[in-house]
């Protein structure tokens, strides 16, 4: 099947998931995303690749924080941003999503970013515009329900090549609520086609996907096992709001079994590295002692993440 | 009495209505709005008019997609955009609409762009910028009550001449629920100033104002007689939300009567243009094979509407 | 003990209070404002001074008002700005605001404006930056619960000194809810650097705290003998919303006594000038014969504050 997500010249045309993306492309973009870390340095943090460009935060689901690292990436390429909280608006009006689309289109927008609580509704909208030939307007996912969050996993993919060099000698593991993470299965594919030889799953069994070692990682839920001799520990935040009660006892037993604290990072490499997507939750997932120690690159993550995300604007508006 | 959207050389100060307008104004304003549309066809959208300039959108009521088409508008003239949604901040403070403004002049505010719910408050605010010499500070009536919406009325007026270049040859037909309409009086006004012959009002009765006809309107309650022959058809947005429960038996039959299917449309001339101000109610007032279908010019109205309010923004800050 | 405002050279580092600011910095500041009242008169409203910079405008409570001077101030010295309101966000997900702030400076955060309802979060910002080495990034404060709000009491001086020029031989007097005010104390603090001889105040005894007259100035429960031949007269908000009903009789009431008439008025020199930090309460604390008469300095407050603005950001990103 064709990959919806490249044109015909296998140029990327939307960022909709990390599933499936060439290894080509994924370095090309962590590629692209390093000069971009050294313009936040500078004193004039602007660039004119996107000046004129209309980028429409469309934001079907509230989400500050994500919706303001796209708005900071997007303002950095000079880009013009529109910020669109859809969920109180014209939907209450009756319209439909691909309505509204064809609205922003009409406005001659050149870039959506999409945040939404359904699965897919970002594809949706990528095949609405290639069905009636709007393919210089792109679509970047920014969160589609349980599904894919492809900037997240991206920066994830950046900040391990930065302190790690290397893929191909790694141990990863991912700790926690897998089975509710929007990015853990799209991070065991990113890490594999990257070259990662070994990747590992912590967690307790109702938070781990019954067919997730068909992905070719290995399960561990002893937490302590599974940190043994790992160069990079990915925590995933417990999406505790997304859960049923019946699935977790309580957050301090969560944390007293697989909560990262410094003891149990002692089995991991001495030079591991400790990533977490945020908003974490301290005491629940992971211990502020580790959250704020020097394994930690939690904030250096975020730096990342604008720059990825300034690379993937500027190669989409590029195509 | 003198049109207090004019200043004393005739030229806009002001737009709070196109009711009354000039022919002379009402070309210049689609004549200015023309070469916008190719700024948004180019590689940077973005031109100097109002480059240091303040727009404020001054939304009382909450209209995203009216709000996104004059920060668009704003952005692409360079302009600095404030968004303020009032009604859920001064006014809870108990600070009066003419404070709020007074304030916001006391800014440097360079124009207003006024959503307000009650009928004539962009009026009452360009009255009181007038009184306290503040002349250098333009209104534009973005939506007051039932009462205008001139940039849709442009709007429809420039979709109009782009798709039948000549007025003076027209039939024209407004069809729905014309009176809990924003535009539709507005629209019979224009089209009359702009020489177009015969506009004819479709709907059932207790959706046409009793004294319509002295507008010089054919009235038809027949959907199919109404629409023989017609050029143009302007569907009108079936205000549900406004709606006293009395007025209309169901969407269902009232899709059945006047909601414009491929069917009816057959009996407008072959070249008839369909137009609606959006958001649609698909399958209530127009069926979706008309709504995408080859007669419709719906999107193209948003487009032109972008270049619309660049052209007013653009008069106004040259006034 | 060190001013946490001011770095090791003595430059303004932080704006978190004026109460402590030395007197040199304070002239400074106000000296730095006039220019910039006059970039507002330009037809080009627009300086580079902080092109290129990130504003985050962290708002964890509402105030569209505030936040709107500091967004125009900030896009005038043409910052990138970006408006956060936090209250309905990352803190519904379970994120410390020392957490969130962390995040913000990863994006490569140059300056925050924040407002909060807990008296100090700013300053607890401000402690947590230095902590961690990040010197570069201010903090201005944008109101603090009922603690500071320091713009404002600049923006007060801005226009004593532009109406009065020398505060060396002012008679000024603060009127109203002394107890509940954000400005009061700070105001009497800045007045008395400035060098104003007599401040007084004026009150009903449940709204003076009781240990005014610590601060040097005189206490005045009757409102004429209070306003005799005072210059300045600075009416304070009666925060009605803050207010135990017990403190307080009626509005009506408060405003036989306590209300700015022209009657009372006269009492004062016939050049005093009236202030009010807005929004008014018309028929509360002020009368509208006074709020929109000859004596009212209330909108030129408003055109100081966003020079003022404008110059506390230029000297914090200069520094």
């Amino acid at each position: 099947m064709h990959n919806p997500q490249l044109n015909r010249n296998g140029a990327l045309q939307h960022l909709l998931t990390i599933d499936g993306l060439p290894r080509e492309i994924l370095s090309d973009i962590l590629d692209t995303a390093a000069p971009f870390t050294e313009v936040a340095e500078r004193e004039v943090k602007k660039l004119p690749l996107l000046r004129g460009k209309s980028v429409f935060n469309l934001f079907f689901e509230n989400s500050t924080r994500t919706r303001t690292t796209f708005e900071i990436a997007a303002k950095r390429l000079s880009a013009d941003v529109i910020n669109l909280n859809i969920g109180t608006s014209s939907a209450s009006k009756g319209e439909s999503l691909l309505d509204t689309v064809d609205n922003l289109c009409a406005m001659q927008a050149d870039m959506f970013v999409v945040r939404h609580a359904v699965s897919g509704a970002p594809f949706l909208i990528a095949q609405h515009l290639a069905a009636n030939g709007r393919d210089h307007i792109h679509v970047i996912n920014a969160g589609d329900g349980r599904h894919a969050h492809p900037t997240q996993g991206l920066l994830d993919m950046y900040t391990i090549r930065h302190y790690k060099k290397d893929f191909t000698r790694l141990i990863v593991a991912i700790v926690g609520d897998v089975l509710h993470s929007r990015v853990a299965r799209s991070q065991i594919g990113a890490l594999t086609t990257l070259g990662v030889p070994e990747i590992r799953v912590i967690g307790p069994k109702t938070l781990i996907p019954a067919d997730v070692d068909r992905l070719g990682v290995r399960v561990f839920h002893d937490m302590r096992a599974g940190l043994k001799d790992v160069d990079v520990v990915m925590m995933l935040r417990l999406q505790s709001e997304r859960m049923q009660g019946a699935l977790l006892p309580s957050p301090q037993e969560f944390f007293k079994y697989y909560g990262l604290t410094a003891d149990k990072l002692c089995c991991a490499r001495p030079d591991a590295i400790v990533m977490h997507p945020g908003p974490m939750n301290r005491g629940v997932e992971i211990d502020s002692a580790v959250a704020d120690g020097q394994h930690a690159v939690i904030l250096p993550q975020v730096t990342f993440g604008i720059a990825v995300r300034m690379a993937v604007m500027s190669m989409l508006a590029g195509t």
